[in-house]
């Protein structure tokens, strides 16, 4: 049987899932893969830290020239993280002539252009099946089990910690710091945790998915992203007894969708994409409020598939590893055969504008004093503005005090809800900044 | 670019669609793909019928021959459905040396093992994404994207059209022929709706799912396999009160699972396998509990990967060709670089014995006369068997007449609660046959 030689870079969690899940597994690994994937060069700054793997003598370096210019490695595992080294070891190893691996959605997210290109330069692969929702097959469905589809939507639940945090805010009343306390002392949340609560590792995620589905790039920065921190028991409590449930939800949305022309070639000039990463309302029927504690999940229509659910654990040393190794197998095959790598998941001459200004159903929670006149005053404002009011709940009665009303709008645009808050947020009835949710799934 | 010839036999409804996507699609597949997917023949009885898909002039035929015997053909889809002559067309292309594309469940069900080794001899592919769950990627997730793992359980609801029955029964409190009828209407339910309703179309699709886990044919007669018929509206409405949802599941679990080695290759001569397809309680916040109408979803545990969801349409013309044109694209790959077909998902050595003596917890419901006594005896025959009971519902108030009484039981073996309820409906004061259901995720 064949070998295909695996290096690692960077041997912390996941690395040492990887490393030993190659060497424990390696019988039945190579069963299926029909090849023996064989760790041959493993490298980190720290060689001294315990790890649940014993690695063969010899293979553990702190020089990554050991692995970037090993001729005996074919593949190059990329578990570093972060912006650099990172960047500069995936693309030698690709000047090297080396398939590449990776889980780093931030460097793709950001860079993810300069990748592609050195990749498909060097005609080498690369595999990041592990950079969106661990163990979530997401990229092999986008790229190969949904080939005939033109995607149309994709809403999805990216982030663990922001997920368990919403779940234990919503289940048992708990305070945001209070939820992410639990989550840090539970181990699955990081000490400093503002890349998950801005939302802005699901907007990596939704960047690098981004890529795939249009076949052009779009770095994370220019995705509008408004993270969880504003969100308080008090608005889940409202959200619930209107009936929905509040994720963080990164969406793509092609328009115009679904094409009035199923089945043949789009008229891609006319397209725009809008991105963005939120907190929004989703009704309890719909199977994403089901999605819990730190699962995540993406729900995507395609135009021949039409509404799918991929659902799975998003992070954690053996669920990331699975994918990484799902990798590795598929471009081992690849090697062997001689098989080219797809080419990236794109339609011919798309040109796809992206669409800032999206539409969306609103939920309202205004701090405003309890006297006559009020609510129509901001009614007024929002007529204005084109907003229609679908539904209001206003319970405490505090003459002369500040009091929570909550508004539902019918769709509006988002420039337009921006403007209307801004005035509203001057009225001096109003005590606090208004709070502004999306609803999703809905209108 | 290369091209690959496709050959379709069976032109309805999802051959239609397969056609209609190679013809209109064929830019954005051949770009998608890297070579041109070709269709250079159909074979169907009916030449007449009108199609949404003008093939080209001359490809259309009777004769099988000019798809199994034409050197253009490279790739032989079979859309004809049941055991023969579908069977002999699949022997015969892979013995001309063609590789296949099936939907076809129930012969991959029935003669799958012999299907199985007439690829491998001819060392040909066999591509049947579409055999389980229409659009779901199920088949690859497990071949490819968990390759690294042990599947220790599999729940699936996989037949469109007895979900469809069950969820309406139970939102509106219709009967299971007035759910049929409105399906049937709406033209996804077969006019003879027995394989559906029998769970047998699910045993099937449940076979080629458990032989590609274990490596092991089981065919679907040697599963365990009830149907919806014996459902009621009433015990829709008791499951609900109780915090349950009512699907058709079925099930696979390896035990002993989970392994007590994760990551070690397993002993396997120790293990045995369970399957079985029945109607189920599943607890209300299970997210398969959220799988309504007509789609399907397959929920399985991997070693690695923890619990995953895959959810989509399970039928229909473009679900279905979607997952047919992902294996012309993927074995069409394979052809062009000469690589082999990945073996079937299988374990050294593998020696499963089937486990038909499950355990579960279980749902009654009694007839049971309305007179003292009644109760204790039913409890004392459950005990006698080493059933416990875990809570119970009576409540109308008919003395002299049979009134409903559910009791929910703790885990019990079911060749137990067979033996039991034998005895139970042998009892003067039950006055019909003991309605028997098993709960899911619970316990």
């Amino acid at each position: 049987m064949k070998k295909i030689g695996i290096g690692l870079i960077g041997f912390g969690t996941v690395g040492a899932g990887v490393a030993r899940t190659l060497i424990e597994r390696k019988n039945l690994l190579s069963e299926r893969a029909g090849f023996i994937p064989e760790l041959v060069s493993v490298c980190d700054c720290d060689l001294k830290r315990p790890r649940p793997v014993s690695l063969p003598t010899g293979i553990l370096t702190k020089d990554v020239k050991k692995v970037l210019e090993n001729p005996q490695v074919q593949i190059v595992v990329e578990l570093v993280g972060g912006i650099e080294p990172a960047g500069s070891f995936l693309l030698k190893a690709l000047k090297n002539g080396k398939s590449v691996v990776t889980a780093n959605k931030a460097l793709l997210a950001e860079k993810g252009d300069r990748l592609f290109s050195a990749a498909e330069q060097s005609e080498c692969q690369i595999g990041f099946e592990a950079s969106v929702g661990g163990a979530i097959p997401i990229i092999k469905t986008l790229r190969e089990s949904f080939v005939a589809n033109n995607i149309t939507s994709l809403y999805g639940i990216l982030n663990g910690t922001t997920n368990f945090i919403l779940t234990r805010m919503a289940e048992e009343r708990l305070s945001l710091t209070k939820a992410l306390k639990i989550a840090q002392d539970a181990g699955f949340a990081e000490r400093d945790p503002s890349l998950d609560l801005s939302g802005t590792d699901s907007s990596h995620k939704l960047s690098v998915m981004a890529t795939l589905i249009t076949g052009k790039f779009f770095p994370a920065s220019n995705i509008p992203t408004e993270g969880i921190s504003g969100i308080t028991p008090e608005d889940l409590q409202y959200a619930a007894e209107l009936g929905y449930g509040v994720k963080l939800l990164s969406i793509l949305k092609i328009s115009p969708s679904p094409s009035p022309l199923p089945l043949r070639e789009r008229v891609w000039g006319e397209e725009s994409v809008s991105l963005a990463t939120y907190p929004a309302l989703i009704p309890n029927r719909h199977i994403l409020s089901s999605v819990r504690d730190v699962y995540n999940a993406i729900f995507l229509t395609g135009d021949l598939v039409g509404e799918s659910l991929l659902f799975g654990k998003g992070a954690g040393m053996n669920p990331t590893a699975s994918s990484v190794i799902s990798d590795i197998i598929g471009i081992g095959k690849n090697i062997l055969g001689g098989t080219k790598p797809s080419p990236l998941f794109t339609g011919p001459g798309r040109k796809l504008q992206l669409e800032t200004d999206f539409e969306s159903r609103y939920y309202f929670r205004f701090s405003a004093l309890d006297q006559p006149g009020v609510f129509a005053r901001i009614a007024e404002i929002l007529g204005k503005h084109n907003i229609s009011i679908a539904s209001c709940i206003q319970k405490e009665e505090k003459p002369k005090k500040a009091v929570p009303v909550v508004v539902l709008t019918h769709t509006a645009k988002e420039s337009a809800v921006k403007a209307a808050i801004s005035v509203i947020d001057r009225l001096p009835v109003i005590k606090s900044k208004t709070v502004l949710l999306r609803l999703a799934f809905d209108g």
